[in-house]
Protein backbone atom coordinates (compact mmCIF):
# COMPACT_ATOMS: atom_id res chain seq x y z
CA UNK A 1 0.00 0.00 0.00
CA UNK A 2 1.34 3.62 -0.91
CA UNK A 3 1.42 5.78 1.45
CA UNK A 4 0.12 9.56 0.66
CA UNK A 5 3.27 11.48 1.70
CA UNK A 6 5.02 9.00 -1.47
CA UNK A 7 1.73 10.38 -4.15
CA UNK A 8 3.46 13.80 -3.86
CA UNK A 9 6.33 14.80 -6.31
CA UNK A 10 9.11 15.98 -4.68
CA UNK A 11 12.19 18.46 -6.16
CA UNK A 12 15.92 17.45 -6.59
CA UNK A 13 16.57 18.27 -3.08
CA UNK A 14 13.59 16.31 -2.05
CA UNK A 15 11.39 19.05 -0.84
CA UNK A 16 8.21 20.64 -2.33
CA UNK A 17 6.35 23.65 -1.11
CA UNK A 18 3.77 23.60 1.13
CA UNK A 19 1.50 26.62 1.28
CA UNK A 20 -0.24 26.20 5.23
CA UNK A 21 -3.70 28.20 4.69
CA UNK A 22 -6.27 29.46 8.21
CA UNK A 23 -9.36 26.69 7.65
CA UNK A 24 -11.13 29.69 9.09
CA UNK A 25 -10.65 33.06 7.42
CA UNK A 26 -9.39 31.41 4.67
CA UNK A 27 -6.05 33.73 4.78
CA UNK A 28 -2.71 32.05 3.19
CA UNK A 29 -0.13 32.06 6.23
CA UNK A 30 2.87 31.37 5.33
CA UNK A 31 4.84 28.82 2.77
CA UNK A 32 7.31 26.39 3.78
CA UNK A 33 8.94 23.14 2.74
CA UNK A 34 7.99 19.36 3.59
CA UNK A 35 10.07 16.56 2.34
CA UNK A 36 8.50 12.88 2.51
CA UNK A 37 9.18 12.36 6.24
CA UNK A 38 7.98 15.99 7.23
CA UNK A 39 4.56 15.28 5.36
CA UNK A 40 4.30 11.99 7.09
CA UNK A 41 5.04 13.48 10.30
CA UNK A 42 2.24 16.29 9.27
CA UNK A 43 -0.24 13.29 8.27
CA UNK A 44 0.25 11.12 11.48
CA UNK A 45 0.56 14.03 14.30
CA UNK A 46 -2.36 16.39 12.80
CA UNK A 47 -0.04 19.18 13.29
CA UNK A 48 2.49 21.12 10.85
CA UNK A 49 6.30 19.67 10.48
CA UNK A 50 8.74 21.22 7.68
CA UNK A 51 11.98 20.69 6.72
CA UNK A 52 14.52 24.10 7.42
CA UNK A 53 16.51 24.75 4.80
CA UNK A 54 18.16 27.08 6.41
CA UNK A 55 18.53 24.94 9.59
CA UNK A 56 18.79 21.25 8.10
CA UNK A 57 16.24 20.02 10.17
CA UNK A 58 13.12 19.04 10.72
CA UNK A 59 10.69 21.96 12.54
CA UNK A 60 7.19 21.35 14.18
CA UNK A 61 5.71 24.66 13.77
CA UNK A 62 5.00 25.95 17.41
CA UNK A 63 6.90 23.71 19.24
CA UNK A 64 9.04 26.51 21.22
CA UNK A 65 6.51 28.99 20.52
CA UNK A 66 3.20 27.63 21.57
CA UNK A 67 1.96 28.80 18.36
CA UNK A 68 0.65 25.33 17.28
CA UNK A 69 -1.12 24.79 13.54
CA UNK A 70 -3.89 21.96 14.26
CA UNK A 71 -4.15 20.33 10.50
CA UNK A 72 -7.66 20.04 9.37
CA UNK A 73 -7.34 18.78 5.62
CA UNK A 74 -4.24 18.21 3.19
CA UNK A 75 -4.67 19.27 -0.45
CA UNK A 76 -2.11 18.64 -3.07
CA UNK A 77 -2.10 19.98 -6.51
CA UNK A 78 -2.80 18.55 -9.93
CA UNK A 79 0.18 17.98 -11.04
CA UNK A 80 1.47 16.86 -7.32
CA UNK A 81 4.37 18.78 -6.56
CA UNK A 82 2.82 21.34 -4.09
CA UNK A 83 0.74 21.21 -1.06
CA UNK A 84 -2.15 22.80 0.59
CA UNK A 85 -2.40 22.40 4.35
CA UNK A 86 -5.80 23.72 5.98
CA UNK A 87 -5.13 24.79 9.40
CA UNK A 88 -6.50 25.93 12.74
CA UNK A 89 -3.24 28.05 14.01
CA UNK A 90 -3.48 28.58 18.01
CA UNK A 91 -1.26 31.91 17.32
CA UNK A 92 0.53 34.12 14.78
CA UNK A 93 2.17 32.36 11.96
CA UNK A 94 5.09 34.51 11.55
CA UNK A 95 8.49 34.81 13.24
CA UNK A 96 7.95 38.44 13.98
CA UNK A 97 4.35 38.15 15.33
CA UNK A 98 1.99 38.97 12.50
CA UNK A 99 -0.60 36.41 11.85
CA UNK A 100 0.57 35.86 8.11
CA UNK A 101 3.89 36.02 7.03
CA UNK A 102 2.38 37.83 4.18
CA UNK A 103 1.74 40.98 5.55
CA UNK A 104 3.74 43.61 3.56
CA UNK A 105 2.16 44.19 0.00
CA UNK A 106 5.22 44.56 -3.19
CA UNK A 107 2.78 46.95 -5.32
CA UNK A 108 2.36 49.31 -3.31
CA UNK A 109 6.08 49.65 -1.81
CA UNK B 1 15.16 53.30 -7.54
CA UNK B 2 14.87 50.01 -6.34
CA UNK B 3 11.98 48.27 -8.78
CA UNK B 4 8.95 46.41 -6.41
CA UNK B 5 10.30 42.52 -8.29
CA UNK B 6 13.98 43.28 -6.70
CA UNK B 7 12.75 42.98 -3.14
CA UNK B 8 11.91 39.49 -3.36
CA UNK B 9 14.98 36.69 -2.86
CA UNK B 10 14.88 34.41 -5.90
CA UNK B 11 16.67 30.84 -5.54
CA UNK B 12 19.55 29.52 -7.08
CA UNK B 13 17.42 28.99 -10.55
CA UNK B 14 16.46 32.37 -9.89
CA UNK B 15 12.73 31.39 -9.36
CA UNK B 16 10.83 31.92 -6.38
CA UNK B 17 7.16 30.14 -5.59
CA UNK B 18 4.22 32.46 -6.10
CA UNK B 19 0.49 31.41 -4.73
CA UNK B 20 -2.49 32.38 -6.55
CA UNK B 21 -5.28 33.10 -3.86
CA UNK B 22 -8.87 34.32 -5.11
CA UNK B 23 -8.99 37.85 -3.92
CA UNK B 24 -12.86 36.85 -3.63
CA UNK B 25 -13.50 33.42 -2.14
CA UNK B 26 -9.59 33.57 -0.38
CA UNK B 27 -9.53 29.78 -2.14
CA UNK B 28 -5.76 29.05 -3.15
CA UNK B 29 -6.09 28.32 -6.98
CA UNK B 30 -2.36 26.94 -7.66
CA UNK B 31 1.49 27.73 -7.19
CA UNK B 32 3.54 28.26 -9.92
CA UNK B 33 6.92 29.92 -10.41
CA UNK B 34 8.22 33.34 -10.92
CA UNK B 35 11.18 35.14 -11.80
CA UNK B 36 12.33 38.72 -11.63
CA UNK B 37 11.11 39.21 -15.40
CA UNK B 38 7.37 37.40 -14.89
CA UNK B 39 7.16 39.68 -11.57
CA UNK B 40 7.68 42.37 -13.39
CA UNK B 41 5.32 42.04 -16.27
CA UNK B 42 2.86 40.30 -13.58
CA UNK B 43 2.88 43.92 -11.35
CA UNK B 44 2.79 46.01 -15.12
CA UNK B 45 0.38 44.41 -16.75
CA UNK B 46 -1.87 43.28 -13.98
CA UNK B 47 -2.61 39.99 -15.31
CA UNK B 48 -0.19 36.77 -14.02
CA UNK B 49 3.16 35.81 -15.66
CA UNK B 50 4.98 33.09 -14.47
CA UNK B 51 7.57 30.94 -15.73
CA UNK B 52 7.11 27.67 -16.83
CA UNK B 53 9.56 24.99 -15.55
CA UNK B 54 8.74 22.27 -17.75
CA UNK B 55 8.02 24.42 -21.08
CA UNK B 56 10.89 26.81 -19.88
CA UNK B 57 9.20 29.69 -20.87
CA UNK B 58 7.28 32.85 -20.15
CA UNK B 59 3.37 32.10 -19.43
CA UNK B 60 0.51 34.62 -19.16
CA UNK B 61 -2.13 32.52 -17.39
CA UNK B 62 -5.50 32.64 -19.44
CA UNK B 63 -3.53 34.07 -23.01
CA UNK B 64 -5.14 30.82 -25.27
CA UNK B 65 -7.77 29.43 -22.60
CA UNK B 66 -9.27 33.29 -21.45
CA UNK B 67 -9.31 31.86 -18.14
CA UNK B 68 -6.84 34.76 -17.46
CA UNK B 69 -6.28 36.50 -13.49
CA UNK B 70 -6.74 39.57 -13.10
CA UNK B 71 -4.09 40.84 -10.45
CA UNK B 72 -5.42 42.94 -7.13
CA UNK B 73 -2.81 42.62 -4.79
CA UNK B 74 0.83 41.18 -4.92
CA UNK B 75 2.36 40.44 -1.66
CA UNK B 76 5.41 39.11 -0.35
CA UNK B 77 6.40 37.12 2.87
CA UNK B 78 8.90 37.90 5.67
CA UNK B 79 11.77 36.59 4.34
CA UNK B 80 10.75 37.26 0.97
CA UNK B 81 11.13 34.59 -1.04
CA UNK B 82 7.41 33.75 -1.39
CA UNK B 83 4.86 35.94 -3.41
CA UNK B 84 0.98 35.70 -2.57
CA UNK B 85 -0.45 37.54 -5.47
CA UNK B 86 -4.63 37.38 -5.14
CA UNK B 87 -6.57 37.64 -8.06
CA UNK B 88 -10.29 37.92 -9.96
CA UNK B 89 -10.25 34.77 -12.25
CA UNK B 90 -11.80 34.95 -15.08
CA UNK B 91 -12.36 31.22 -15.32
CA UNK B 92 -10.79 27.54 -13.99
CA UNK B 93 -6.86 27.93 -12.72
CA UNK B 94 -6.37 24.18 -13.50
CA UNK B 95 -5.83 23.05 -16.51
CA UNK B 96 -8.16 19.88 -15.37
CA UNK B 97 -10.93 22.15 -15.70
CA UNK B 98 -11.14 22.49 -11.61
CA UNK B 99 -12.02 25.80 -10.09
CA UNK B 100 -8.40 25.14 -8.31
CA UNK B 101 -5.52 22.83 -8.33
CA UNK B 102 -5.91 21.88 -4.94
CA UNK B 103 -9.03 19.87 -5.58
CA UNK B 104 -7.57 16.66 -4.22
CA UNK B 105 -7.26 15.58 -0.87
CA UNK B 106 -4.20 13.78 0.67
CA UNK B 107 -5.32 12.93 3.98
CA UNK B 108 -8.48 11.52 2.46
CA UNK B 109 -6.60 9.13 -0.14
Amino acid sequence: MTAPQQAVVYDSNGLAPAIVQDAGTKAVLMLAYVDQEALRRTLESKTTWFWSRSRGEYWNKGATSGNVQKVVAVRYDCDADAVLIEVEPAGPACHTGEYSCFYRRLDEA
